[in-house]
């Protein structure tokens, strides 16, 4: 019966709520708002609900505002802490909750995302919390398909914990894993946090097709598959060449795959890909989509910045990844719409 | 300004006329049905429609119906035939037609398949029809995602065209682009044949998911993507490791993913998959498909046949193909509705 501590009140941190109250052990769980989370926590007090995924959450949860006292409180009574501040609460997490930790302390992050070493590299957040802390606190991470408000609706759902020790990474799915909440374990958190980051570029590229057959032959037209499969192809390949990049397995490309099909249907990033595809301009797309966190912007123009500088390096070939180099211009508004379809075509 | 012959007026072969016809070259194109497409060369004639894509057909296209006088004269007029029987028509084109081809005929399959050879080895049509025809012709075949209403439609699709002969392959490409139909090219036949075939036994897999939330929500029920992103990283799994097992290369795996794509949105055996996924047994579910041909089934069984034989020669591990096994046993009748979600975890 393990005391589960989550910590962020976002839509996934809050989901993972349902598997940890619905796993056999009888867990106790707590949810701390992070200091930007005090709407949602007074919300879920007041009606048990949760303000922006608009459903239930589980009965018998504490929801707690944020404090470094509280936080102190609660890490001492948990056995285990989920982290769900979104990828720009990163930071935050490394310099304000990763010292409070204690020794030892199995961290899982739902956090997906790349930093940007500036240098061609970019790491994964459980390595660069792992470097930032500097004791042992066994930083694991979830990736895989996995939308919040499916999971709360307690959906099948398959995901991946990564992380360096595998007797942690049983013991986190041994407290969360349902028999909706299918749990798999990977000690290669490099190629999996790689995988699952790369889907948010991908899926802007997958639905600019939507956007563009929309545009061409009016919205919700049904039955327009072909351009999307092209470009779900071309993101299969150009992740693919993303994970030799950085020397990763390629077993993990099911995980970005699974996860970039989820994305595509399931994900916020739909929305502005659908924009960008029916040919509004960047800026005028982030406007229409204002309030919403763009993971996928920052990280497609990440990861074609780290290409970029390892080309220029001789380490990459630019050609090799010709509809991400164009999904990155065309946010920075350096080309209009277009997809790349001469580039993608390959010979013997 | 290349003479065209398509042979078979089924959907795929019938939407080939499009790009062949849209094409620069200025080509000349035939149509010549089967012995089984009467019905459809006559309503083309007399309607300049296609019966049951339901679409016009390019005007200045000559529609022939079948006899053998006429395909060796339509075959002398022919500077390069496309293949569009489907695959239950492999032998008779390798009994009937493959032997009347002039020498060297660049041949362009839209069929995709393999045959069981019975020994747990699996062989595409093109190899299949190089081996019993006994002379050379350059059987290529089409790889990748691409529905035939969808190319009708002129909407964008990318494909590959493969085969041993890369002048050939030119050849065939440089007649049948355009600006909507854009050709990759490989000399990995086995590779490209295999993964595309795969697709159809996967694309049942991710359906169930489709009709199992259906059956637990009610149909049409929206935002449900979670399980079906579970399926499809796994189906990404298993194809890899088919791939291995016929030690193709995974860089094949992209046209296999996509052409997953396409057939779970835009295939028939989607219909079935749903209907499987809602509980209905395999045999009810035929009877609601009658006149549905059903590729999937056929290769879902072939594939899982070819591994089970392997296993037993213990050249594969059966517990590496969790999800193409139960597809099989759901098809066989042996067990009822069900995902190994289980057995689908990997720890490292």
């Amino acid at each position: 019966m393990p005391n589960i501590l989550i910590l962020g009140a976002g839509m996934m941190g809050s989901a993972m709520s349902v598997p940890a109250s619905d796993n056999p052990s009888h867990n106790a769980v707590r949810i701390m708002g992070t200091p930007l989370d005090g709407a949602i926590i007074e919300h879920a007090r007041r009606t048990g609900r949760h303000l922006t995924m608009d459903r239930p959450l589980p009965d018998g949860i504490q929801f707690d505002t944020f404090s470094l006292d509280a936080l102190d409180r609660s890490l001492d009574w948990a056995d285990m802490l989920v982290c769900g501040v979104s990828s720009f609460g990163v930071d935050w997490f490394a310099g304000t909750v990763a010292p409070r930790l204690p020794q030892g302390m199995p961290t899982l992050s739902v956090t997906k995302g790349l930093l940007d070493n500036g240098d061609g590299t970019l790491t994964p957040f459980p390595r660069f919390w792992a470097e930032r802390v500097g004791r042992h606190i066994p930083f694991c991470a979830i990736g895989g398909p996995c939308t919040s408000y499916e999971l709360a609706d307690r959906r099948h759902s398959a995901v991946v914990f990564c992380g360096g020790d595998v007797g942690v990474l049983r013991k986190l799915k041994s407290a969360l894993e349902t028999d909706y909440y299918h749990v798999s374990l990977s000690t290669d958190v490099e190629g999996v946090e790689c995988a699952v980051a790369l889907k948010n570029a991908f899926a802007l590229a997958v639905t600019l097709a939507v956007g563009m057959t929309e545009l061409a032959d009016g919205e919700g037209c049904a039955q327009a598959y072909n351009p999307q499969a092209a470009l779900f192809g071309q993101c299969v390949r150009e992740m693919g060449r993303v994970l030799d990049l950085i020397g990763a397995d390629q077993s993990n490309l099911a995980y970005g795959v699974g996860d970039l099909y989820v994305t595509i249907y399931g994900g916020r990033t739909r929305r502005l890909g659908i924009l960008l595809g029916r040919g509004v301009p960047f800026d005028q797309a982030m406007e229409q989509l204002d309030g919403v966190t763009l993971e996928s912007v920052v990280i497609a123009r990440r990861v074609a910045r780290a290409i970029r500088l390892l080309a220029a390096k001789g380490k990459a070939r630019l050609e090799a990844f010709p509809l991400l180099t164009r999904v990155d211009a065309l946010l920075s508004g350096a080309v209009g719409l277009g997809i790349p379809w001469r580039e993608m075509e390959t010979e013997p």
